[in-house]
C-alpha cells in the first residue's frame, strides 16, 4: 500500500526522548533522562480525598462533557494564583491544557506557516522542537549563558534575519541547562519583541520550584502589548499524570488557541480538573511546592557535589537555582550519544539524554541534560559514582581543563 | 498589535458546537443539543473503588509520566475488547487518545496537505469538520440513506473527483442522522478504498450502544490492506469526562500517528488510563454496557414517540436502530437556526442542533439533530412538547406531506 502522508510528514521523526519514555518503567536503569517529579512526594492521601469526594452522584458532572476552554473555577484559581506571583491574569484569559505540550503545539499551529522562523534558545527544549516540527518551521537560534538568553545576541539576529514570527522561551531555570533569564534581559527581550513585532510563547513548568535567589517576574508581567503567551503546568508542582496544564493569553490569540484546542480533543479531562480545583480549595498547595522546593534542593545539592565529586574535572556542569536539570559540556570532541550507547547504558547502567536533541540548528554533540528530582539520594550517588567511572576511564587521557558551567 | 497568522487560522472559525457546549451547564434549558450521554448512569461507586485504591504510594506511578503510545495494560485490555467484537487487534496497534477527537485531528495532520480532498457524509460529524479545517481540506461530499453512506454515489464522486486520500465515515450510528451502513456498502466501501488507494477513518463511538438489530461488522475488520484506522472512545460507554479514546492502526500509519500525539500532548494522562484498566480488570463493563443499552433503548422510545405525537405530520425523523441521536427533517424552506434563535431557545426552552451545522459543502437548513440520551423521559417529554406546540403555531398553514425519515 502507498501511502501520500502530508508533506509536514517529512519533518517529523522518531525523537531520543520517546525513546527515553518508552524506558521510563525499566527499575534496573538508574535514569537522569526523564524530566520527572519524585513519585514519592505526590500528594496521595489529598488526591485520595479529593476524587473519593467528587465520584459520587451529586458531583456527577465530573464524569461529563464540559465547556472547552476548561472548568471556569479552575481557571478563576489559577488566575487568582498567577496573579498573587506577580503576573495579574483574569479567568478569561486562561485556557487549560492537556499539559503544557499542547500549548506550545497550538501556538504553533496558530503562528506558523511552512518555512516561517521560529526563534528559540540554543539549545532549547526538545519537546517544543517536537511540536514545532509538524509545522515546518525556520529557526533562528540566539545563544545563552548564565544569566539565560544573550539579549545582544538575539537583537543581532532580528536585525540581520528575516522577519520571525514567534520566540519560544524558557526564562526560569530553563530546559535542558538549568539557568534562568537575569531581570535585565527579560526587560530587553519585550522591548525587542514590541520593535520586531515577536509573539513570545513563555514556558515556564519549573518556576514554582526555586531553591534560591530572588524571584524573577514573567515576561507576561512585563509585558505591556499583550503579545506574550504564559504556559505553566500542573505537572512539575502537584503531578504529570494528572495532564493538566494551562496557557494565559489575551484578546483574539486567546479567542483562537480556544478554537485549535477544541479542535485539537474537545476539552481536557473533565474529572482531572475538578480533581485539581478541588484540591486548589481543600489543600494547601503552597505549602505543597515548599515542600518540593526543600526536597528537590537537597537533590540538587546532592548531585553537583557528585559530579564534582566524581566526573574528572574537565567536564562542565551549571548550577541551577531551581528546577529539574544540570547541563554538562564534555571537552571538545566528546560524544555523549555514543557514550550512552556505548558506556553508560550497557555498562554503568545509567540513562541521560545526550544534548545533541536539543539543538534546533547545528547540533553540539558534547552535551548531557542531567535530572536530579526523579531519583532519590543513593541513586544519585550510585549513578553518578558509576558514570564518573567510566568517564574517568575514557577522558583519562585528556588535558585537564578550566571548570566552568560550559555555556559561552 | 498586528498579529500575522498561520494561514491555516482562515479556515478555523467559531462553531455552533462549541457555544452549545458552554450553555452545558445551564439547568435552566431542556437540551437535545450534546451528544451526552445520561450523567446518571457513570457507575460512581465503582471508580470510586479504582481511584481510591489507585491514589497511594504503592501505585505511586499512576501519577507520573509514563509511554506516550499510552499503558501497556489498557491497550491489552481495548485490544482483545476488540477482538472479542469481531475486530481482531494488537496492543502494538492501539495509541490511547484524548477522546475519539483527538483522533480525528491526527489522522488529518498525518495525511492532509492544503486542497487534499477529503470524503465525508453529506450530513456528517461537526467535531470531525472542526477537526480538519486547520488543514485547509477540500470536501468532497456522498449521500446518506436509511442504509448509510450510498457506495454507489462514493463511486461516482471517485470517478469523477480528483484524487481523494482520505474518508471519514460514521458507519453505526451515524453523527448526526442516527443511520447505521449496511453489511452490503461496508463491503463495498473497502473495495471502493482499495481501488482508488483511499485510507479509511472509521469513527465507532457509539458501536457498543445497539438497541436492535444485528451487529454489523467494522469496516477494520473488513480490511485487508491496513488501510482502515479504527476510532473508537470510553466516553460513551464509560464517561466522556475521563477523556479517554483510542485508535487502532497498522504499520507506518500507526507509527507516525505515535510521533504526532507524541508532539501534541506527550501522553493522555496516567491516573485516567489506569483507573480505566483497573476498571475493566475489577468489574463488568459488559454488564455496565448492557444497562446503557437498555435504559437508551427505552429514551429513544420515549423520544421517537413523543416526536410522533408532538410534532406536525410533514417532519420527518430517522429511527435509529442505536446511538444517541435522531435526526429531523423540517418542510423545505423552513430554517431550523432562525427557529431556534427566535423560538425554541427563548420561548420553548428548548436546544437542538441546527442542521446546517453538519454540511461539509452545501449547507442544509431544514434540519435538526436531536439527542435522548443525556436527558430524562420527563425532559423528553416536556421538551418535545414544548417544541412541538411552537412548531405546530409555525407550521399550520403548511400542506402536510408524506412522513418519512427525510434522508435522501
Amino acid at each position: 500500500m502507498d501511502i501520500d502522508y502530508a508533506r509536514r510528514m517529512s519533518s517529523v521523526r522518531p525523537s531520543a526522548i520517546r525513546d527515553l519514555l518508552k524506558h521510563g518503567d525499566d527499575s534496573e536503569l538508574i535514569s537522569f533522562g526523564g524530566g520527572y517529579p519524585d513519585q514519592a512526594l505526590f500528594p496521595f492521601d489529598e488526591l485520595r480525598a479529593v476524587y473519593s469526594e467528587l465520584l459520587c452522584r451529586e458531583h456527577g458532572s465530573v464524569l461529563q462533557y464540559t465547556a472547552s476552554d476548561g472548568l471556569v473555577r479552575l481557571r478563576e484559581q489559577v488566575a487568582d494564583r498567577m496573579s498573587a506571583d506577580g503576573t495579574p491574569a483574569d479567568a478569561d484569559e486562561i485556557l487549560i491544557l492537556n499539559g503544557g505540550q499542547q500549548g506550545i503545539e497550538l501556538v504553533a499551529k496558530l503562528l506558523i506557516d511552512p518555512g516561517d522562523t521560529i526563534i528559540v534558545e540554543d539549545p532549547t527544549f526538545v519537546g517544543a522542537l517536537i511540536a514545532f516540527a509538524p509545522f515546518e518551521p525556520s529557526y533562528a537560534t540566539v545563544r545563552l549563558d548564565d544569566h539565560g538568553m544573550d539579549t545582544d545576541h538575539l537583537a543581532a539576529v532580528l536585525k540581520a534575519g528575516p522577519g520571525a514570527k514567534l520566540l519560544y522561551t524558557v526564562p526560569d531555570f530553563h530546559n535542558p541547562t538549568g539557568v534562568s533569564m537575569s531581570l535585565e534581559r527579560r526587560r530587553r527581550l519585550i522591548e525587542l519583541a514590541n520593535e520586531h513585532n515577536l509573539i513570545i510563547l513563555e514556558d515556564t513548568p519549573y518556576r514554582e520550584l526555586r531553591y534560591e535567589g530572588p524571584r524573577l517576574p514573567t515576561l507576561r508581567s512585563l509585558d505591556t502589548q499583550g503579545r506574550v503567551i504564559h504556559l505553566n503546568s500542573f505537572s512539575k508542582i502537584l503531578a504529570p499524570g494528572l495532564r493538566l496544564g494551562w496557557l494565559t493569553a489575551s484578546g483574539e490569540l486567546r479567542e483562537k488557541l480556544a478554537l485549535l484546542k477544541l479542535a485539537a480533543d474537545t476539552q481536557s479531562g473533565t474529572l482531572s480538573m475538578a480533581a485539581v480545583a478541588s484540591y486548589l480549595t481543600r489543600f494547601d498547595i503552597g505549602a505543597h511546592v515548599a515542600g518540593l522546593r526543600l526536597a528537590y534542593r537537597q537533590k540538587r545539592d546532592v548531585m553537583l557535589e557528585a559530579i564534582g565529586r566524581e566526573f574528572p574535572a574537565d567536564i562542565q556542569f551549571t548550577r541551577p537555582e531551581g528546577g529539574l536539570f544540570t547541563w554538562l559540556t564534555f571537552p571538545e570532541g566528546f560524544d555523549s550519544a555514543r557514550f550512552a550507547a556505548d558506556t553508560a547504558l550497557p555498562k554503568a547502567k545509567v540513562a541521560y539524554v545526550p544534548g545533541a536533541t536539543f539543538f534546533a540548528d547545528e547540533q553540539h554533540h558534547n552535551h548531557a541534560r542531567i535530572n536530579f528530582t526523579g531519583v532519590t539520594d543513593e541513586q544519585i550517588n550510585d549513578g553518578i559514582g558509576r558514570l564518573g567511572a567510566e568517564l574517568r576511564a575514557v577522558l583519562a587521557q585528556r588535558p585537564i581543563g578550566v571548570r566552568g558551567t560550559g555555556l559561552r
